[in-house]
C-alpha cells in the first residue's frame, strides 16, 4: 500500500534517444563516372526505457555509438538509393532486431552536388549546389510506416505581382497599404506520403522529390499574391493536387521583408527599384494544406520555442 | 450537389501567423541606477483565417507589422516585469481585442546582463552574461493559459562520476565500456506551469526561474551518472519535486562527447587528462518527466526535422 | 618641452570607420523581365580622425548613417552594373567629396539568383542559388585604385585522383599514407586586378568573374593531386595564366577530411565507398600565387585570429 | 637563358599550412578538486614549401595530422598552464624540430568555465560561462617571439552617458543628433605584448589577461562618450597606461544600434525607455592604440573581406 504521507515520485513520459548528425558520404563508381550521396543521418529510438532513466541500468540500451556504426555499415550493405529508402532500411532494422525498441525515427538531411564540367578524364568532380537542403523523416513502429519529406533554406523572390491591403486596422496599426511589393521567403516545407505499408507499392522517392519541388516553385512564381498566406495555400494545394502520393503539406514561411527605401530626402524617386533587405523581425506564416478527408499528422511547429 | 468527377479542393489545416523575433530592450531608470530587460518576442495568432488562404482577402488579418508595434507599445504601457508577465499581457490583448483571433501564442527569448563593476558614477553599464538563453511561451485561447518556460544553450560538464557499461551489444557494437568518463551536455529544457487561470494566483516568475535553474544545475552536479538518461531524470524529478508550480519538464540533451585521446603511440599514458571535444555526431537524449497523475503537453521534439 | 616625469599619452594608429553590411537589393525592369542584384555593402573610411578619438569631437566625421544612405541613393543614381563598378562609384564619392577622408574601402558580398522556370507571364521570379558568395573590395586613396575580387563558400570535391604520401614522419606521426582518397575543400579565394587608374581601361568585371570562377573549378577538377597545396597552386596559376587582368591570387583552403570508415569489425570491406565527413579539426592550406615579377598585396590571413 | 616567347610560370608567394581547430580539453585533478582548460588550437607552419606546391612532393611536409597529434601529446607532456604558454611550447617545437619549418604560428581560442555550486562531494562540475572567448596568437621564427592576445564576443552596453552630435552633414545626411543614447558594442580586441625573447622574463599570462579585461570593461563603463571612437581610445589607452607589458591594442567595435522606438502614433511618449535592437547594418569602428614610440604590428583587419 502506498504511503500517502509523501507524494509519488515523478514519472517518465515520452522519451527517445540515438545518435544525431551522422555525416555519411557514399561514393558509387560506375567505371570512371562516380556518383555521390551526402547525408546527415539522425537516429532516434523509443521503447522500454524506464530502467535506464530511473536507475541507470543500461540493460535495454543499444548504445548510440552502435546506431552510428549501423548507419555506416548500412551505407555499404544497402547502398543509398534515396534518403527515404535508406531511412526505411535503418528504421526496420532497429525495430525488428532489438526487442526493447518499439519505434525508430530516422531523420535525414541531404545536400545536393552538381558535376563540375571540365576537359579532363573521368567524372568524379563535384561542387555543392548550396541551394535547399532536402529532408526526410522515416518513422516505423513495427507495423506501419510514416514518411515525411521536405526541404528547407530555399530562398525565393517575386519582384512584382504581390500586394497587401484591406487588412484589419487597430490603434497600433501604422502600415501603409502596398499595391506592388517584393514577396520573398525562405521555404521550409514538409509533406507526408500516404504510403504506409507495402514496400512493393512505395513511391519513387527521387522522382517524387524532383516533381514536388518543381510544383512548389512554379506555384510560387505563377501566383499573383494578395498575401503570403494565399501563396502558401497555392503551393500546398498544387502539390496535393498534382502528387497523388502526398496527402498533407506543412509550410513555415518567413516573410523576408524588402522595404522600399525612401530616397525623397535626396531628391530621388524610388520607383520600385531600391530595397533594404531586413533581417529581423520578419512575418512568419505557417499552415497545413490537406487532401480533403485526410487527417493532419505533421506537427504545427517546424520551428521551435 | 458535388461533382464527383473531380476531387474536392485541398483544405486548410492548422495555421498561425505573426511577427517573429521582435528585439525589444527596455531600460528602467531608478535614479542613477538603470535596469535592463532584453527580449526577443515572437507573436503567433490563430483563428478564422480561411479567406486569406483561399482568396487572399485580408479582411480578418491584423498585419504582422501591427503585432510588432503592439510589442513595443506594451513595453512602454506595461513595462517588462518578467518575460512571462509581458507575454500574458500581449496574448490577452490579441485574443480579446480581435474577434477573428481565437488563440495567441507568445514566445520570448531573454538574454541576461550583469553589471560592470567600476569606479565611475551611476549604475548603467552592463555586460551580456552570454550563458543560457531564458525562454518562455505563453498560450491563451480566451479561457485558459498555458505557460511553458525553460532555457537553452547552458553547457555543463562533470569531469568524473560518470560511467557507461552493461548495455546491449549487437553485431554493430564496438564501443568499449567506460568506468570514468566526462559527461557533458548543452541543456535545452522546457517546464510547464500548472497555473492556468486566476492571475492573482500566478507564480512569481522571476523567482521560479532562478530556483528551477539552480535545482537543474545542482541535480546535474550531484548525480553520480550511469547514463545521461539517468542524469536527465534526476534533473527533471528534482524540479518537479522542489517546485510545486511545475508539473512537467522536457529535456533535449545532446551528449557532447569528450573522447580520451590515445597517447600510447607517443609513449604517453593518458590518465583521464587529455580529451578531444567532438562536434558531430552526438548522442541525443530526450525525455519528459511528469508529476504523477499529470498529463504531458510539451511536444516531444524541441529540436526539429 | 615635454614633462619627462610622466609617459606620453598613447597614440592613435591606423583607424577606419563606416557602416557595415548594408543590404541593398536593386530591381531593374526591362518590360516584364526583371533583373536583380543583391548586395551586402560595407563602407570603411580613413583620414584625419585624431580629434574624434582623442576628444570625441565629430567635426570631421561623416556619420556612418550617412554612408548607409549614400549606398542606397547610389543604387538609384548609378544603378548596379557590377559589384565592382558600384564600389568604384562609392569609393570615389567619399574620397573626393569629404576633405578629411583620404581613403575609402568598399567591401561587397554578392548573392546569386537564378530564374524560376514556370508557365506564367513575366520573368520576375527568382530562387537564390545558394552556392558561392561573390566578393569584391575596392580601395581608393584619391589617386589610384586597388580592386580585389573573389569568392567564398564554394564547396568542391574529387572522389578520386588524390593521393598523400612521402611526407615527413616524426615521433608524433601516425597517419597512414593514402593512394586514393577524397579531396574536398571549401574554396575561399581573392584575386587582385592589375588595373589601377584609367576607368576607360577597366576590365569587364562580370565577364572576368565568370571566367575566373570557371578556370578555378576546372583546374580543381583536372588536377591529379598529390597534396592540396599542389591543387591550390594549379588553381592559382591557371587563373594568372589565363586572365591577363589578374596578377595575384590568394587561397584559404580547409581540407575537408572525408575519412574512410573502418567496416572491418562488421565483416565488411570498404572499397572507397563509405566516408565519414568530419567537421573539426581540418587541415588549412593557404598560399598566394603571383604573376612573375609582381608584388603581393593581398593580406596573408583571409581567416582571422 | 629564358625563353622570351612565353611568360614565366606564376610564382609562389606567402604560404602556410597546418591543422586548424583542434579542440582539446585538459582536466587536472587536485584530489577531489578538478581544474579544466578548454582550448581550440590552430597550427600554421611556414618554410621551404615550394616543392609541394609546384610538384606535389611532400618530402618537406610534416602532415597536418601530425601537428594535431602534437597538440594532444603536448597537453599531456607540458600541461596547459595558460593558452599563451601552451602556444609557446608548440611553436618552439615545430620550428626547432623540423628544418624546413621557419615559422610557426599558434592561434588559440579559450572558453571559460565556472564551478557549479552544489551540496555534493568533490569539485568537478562546471558550467560554461558563455561570455567572451579569450584569444591568443603565438608566432615564433626561431629567434624572437610575438604574442598577441585578446578577446571577442564580449557584448557591453551603457544605457546613458552617450551622445552623438556636431558631425559633418552632406546631402545624404538625415540622422538627427542624439544627446542621450544607448551605446552598445561587441568588443573584439587584440593586444600585443612587448615580450619577445627571454622566457624567464615572460609575463604572468593569466594575471595579465584578467587585469587587461578589467581595465577594458571599466574604461568602457567610466567614459562619458561623445562617439564610439572616443570610447575605443579610452579603452585602448587605459590598457597601455596600466599594463606595462602591452604596447599595442587593436579594436574592432561594431556599433550595435539600439533605436528609440517612435511611440507617438500610439499616443505614448518614449522617454528613453523602449528600444529596437537592430542587427544590420551596424557602424564599425576600428583603430589601433599604441604606446608612444612603438610600432604597430597587429593587422588592420580583425574582420575579413
Amino acid at each position: 500500500m502506498a504511503d500517502n504521507s509523501r507524494p509519488a515520485r515523478p514519472v517518465l513520459g515520452q522519451n527517445q534517444y540515438g545518435k544525431a548528425e551522422n555525416r555519411v558520404v557514399r561514393i558509387t563508381r560506375d567505371g570512371a563516372t562516380h556518383h555521390i550521396k551526402d547525408l546527415n543521418v539522425s537516429v532516434s529510438l523509443s521503447g522500454d526505457m524506464e530502467d535506464v532513466h530511473y536507475s541507470g541500468s543500461n540493460a535495454s540500451v543499444l548504445p548510440t555509438d552502435t546506431t552510428k556504426n549501423t548507419v555506416y555499415a548500412f551505407a555499404k550493405e544497402h547502398g543509398i538509393e534515396s534518403a527515404e529508402q535508406f531511412g526505411i532500411h535503418l528504421a526496420r532494422h532497429f525495430v525488428t532486431s532489438q526487442e526493447p525498441i518499439h519505434r525508430a525515427r530516422i531523420r535525414i538531411e541531404e545536400y545536393g552536388w552538381e558535376r563540375i564540367e571540365h576537359g579532363g578524364k573521368g567524372a568524379h568532380s563535384f561542387a555543392r549546389t548550396g541551394q535547399e537542403t532536402r529532408l526526410t523523416q522515416i518513422t516505423y513502429d513495427g507495423s506501419s510506416w510514416e514518411v515525411v519529406s521536405g526541404l528547407k533554406d530555399l530562398v525565393v523572390l517575386n519582384s512584382t505581382d504581390s500586394e497587401f491591403w484591406g487588412y484589419v486596422k487597430d490603434k497600433y496599426t501604422t502600415l501603409p497599404e502596398a499595391y506592388d511589393r517584393i514577396l520573398a521567403t525562405e521555404v521550409s516545407a514538409r509533406w507526408r506520403f500516404n504510403w504506409t505499408d507495402d514496400e512493393q507499392q512505395a513511391p519513387d522517392w527521387e522522382e517524387s522529390y524532383a516533381q514536388t519541388r518543381q510544383h512548389l516553385l512554379r506555384a510560387f512564381a505563377e501566383t499573383y499574391s494578395l498575401s503570403l498566406q494565399q501563396t502558401l495555400y497555392a503551393m500546398g494545394s498544387r502539390i496535393v493536387e498534382q502528387r497523388a502520393e502526398i496527402d498533407e503539406v506543412r509550410f513555415s514561411l518567413p516573410n523576408k521583408h524588402h522595404f522600399l527605401v525612401d530616397l525623397g530626402p535626396f531628391g530621388l524617386k524610388n520607383d520600385n527599384e531600391v530595397y533594404f533587405a531586413a533581417d529581423r523581425p520578419y512575418g512568419l506564416i505557417e499552415a497545413t494544406v490537406l487532401r480533403d478527408g485526410c487527417e493532419a499528422r505533421i506537427p504545427a511547429d517546424l520551428t521551435n520555442l
